[in-house]
């Protein structure tokens, strides 16, 4: 196994101590138990967003905490839900009166256990459940859809809206728009290797690709020979759009997700090769991503997301953000 | 070889397209012949910045254009010069009265190519040769040492200085210093694959790491059996030490760098690593940077890149910036 690591059971707090050393400015991250929150202390009254779910997506969604995004994240173990402890010791840091948003991935552990932590506070509590990837309904730790890289979008965009002063309620409502307005879909051409286990989650021939694989490498829809970009960015897309119905009229938001081992000359490709497409079919991109947002360790492979947006929705996402993977307008 | 590309021909024209549609609000880019520059002209009387080198280190150099960093970028095929045909059209759209600055890695034929160019135009220009790379004296494409990571630091901070109006000649005198005061050093846990050649640039044991080695896949210092990170990390922060002989008082910035393939986990693990290493060390760390920024591809590796900084270079670093891969202060 070929990764910068000491051990695995210590691969979680040292990558954890560099990344809040790094931006100790923007986080402060807690070992005892494991959670991050921003440096500067969340502003009374404000709606808190605290999110969570396996380690090994980074910049998902430790990167994300900051001005303008999360309150509070939670990583557990790689690609293992975090515990109620450690949700419940982040509410405590960050909750006010306004309430707290938990946004979680839809995968059973993390809903479970957040569900857990939001029985166990006192205060109120909304959740938002993310199931963007139109791949597969039910899969290895799912009944239902996956939640994947739209969450980065709920994220941004609810995000603001606690920030500009938005109830419990809207925060909530707008998440579950944003959910529901958003899809995605990924192909895989290699495997990541989970560091406590020190082989390749899934073995892929030399010319294959996974196509609809999960951020953990669950199946997607088939294995097959590895196509062109264009061919791949096209299925992809097909895909996203059956499910999403965008009209004629739509501006969307077009997210270029890499998995973690793909360069990003790659990510720009398929980007401009999506761009052809959706410019063919009059779907108008008005906003743009491109980047490793929402990855698998080390696994080449790349996911495309499309959001339905509106005027309120654009806005909120061109608004200011001070996070260590996402930062503009400051 | 597992590529999301159409044809080795394109890739680098379909990546560049998707660059520039993505970013649209920050860069425009040209395709005949092919160079990169900021969507808002440069202001007049400022010291235009422009550089150039091989495609397959992105995001350099196209993602630092914009403000507060460079006015133009010439990108090469992948791993292959750009010619001064290219140099000499992006000296035409961005050159004012105050000069232009090139700042060029050390490798042969960039240097040449942009020497031609510089001696081709009429108005006044400087070079900034860049020689970070500590690991070997001459290499496959250089003589001398190689130019690497240093170079986004030193595009950061001299693109400050000419954006606050310093002259050309303060630019190319600050650009010497932080290469001066700057030393890197690189290692590889895989090969890169250049599309055109469809096959590993040189080949890895599964066990084996190649120390010391170059963003094109040139040879390091040696062949060796894969350590712990810390192992690893020592020994990097050792020989850039060696070379840069930082001082107590030094207050440095640390860049983690990733090669294209490792994730962001990985490099936050070794910034813990190294930072461990340099607080037993009484090095001071004043500013970091951690993440994929001058990269070979999908190679998996990583290198550290120290920089001396002092009260003039820190300013320089914090302020405002604008581009595509990096962005802060706006």
């Amino acid at each position: 196994m070929k990764k910068f690591m000491n051990s695995s059971d210590d691969f979680l707090k040292e990558s954890l101590q560099g990344f809040g050393a790094a931006h100790k400015d923007i986080v402060t991250c807690h070992y005892d138990p494991i959670f991050i929150i921003r440096s500067q202390p969340t502003k009374k009254g404000k709606v808190a967003l605290i999110t969570g779910g396996g380690s090994g997506h980074e910049p998902m969604h430790g990167g994300f905490v900051g001005y303008g995004m999360l309150d509070a994240a939670c990583p557990g173990f790689v690609f293992s839900s975090p515990s109620p402890d450690q949700m419940i010791a982040a509410i405590e840091k960050v909750e006010s009166d306004a309430g707290v948003l938990f946004i979680v991935k839809n995968y059973s552990g993390d809903i479970m256990n957040f569900q857990m932590a939001a029985e166990m506070m006192t205060g109120p509590s909304e959740t938002v459940m993310t199931n963007d990837d139109v791949a597969v309904e039910d899969s290895s730790f799912t009944t239902g859809r996956r939640g994947v890289a739209a969450t980065v979008i709920v994220e941004k965009i609810v995000g603001s809206l606690a920030e500009s002063g938005g109830s419990l309620q809207e925060c909530k409502n707008l998440g579950d728009k944003i959910n529901k307005n958003s899809g995605s879909m990924g192909v895989a051409l290699s495997s990541c290797i989970v560091p406590a286990a020190g082989k390749p989650t899934f073995e892929l021939g030399a010319d294959e690709m996974e196509f609809g694989v999960g951020i953990h490498g669950e199946p997607g829809r088939r294995r097959d020979k590895i196509k062109s970009a264009q061919e791949i960015t096209n299925e992809l897309l097909n895909a996203i759009i059956e499910d999403l119905k965008p009209e004629n009229k739509d501006e969307i938001l077009l997210f270029v997700n890499g998995m973690g081992g793909t360069p990003l000359s790659e990510l720009y490709l398929i980007y401009d090769n999506a761009k052809k497409t959706l410019d063919n079919k009059n779907i108008k991109i008005a906003r743009s991503l491109v980047g490793n947002y929402c990855t698998s360790l080390e696994m080449q492979g790349a996911s495309i997301t499309l959001t339905k947006l509106d005027q309120e929705t654009v806005n909120h996402w061109d608004s200011a953000v001070h996070t260590a993977a996402i930062r503009w307008g400051m």
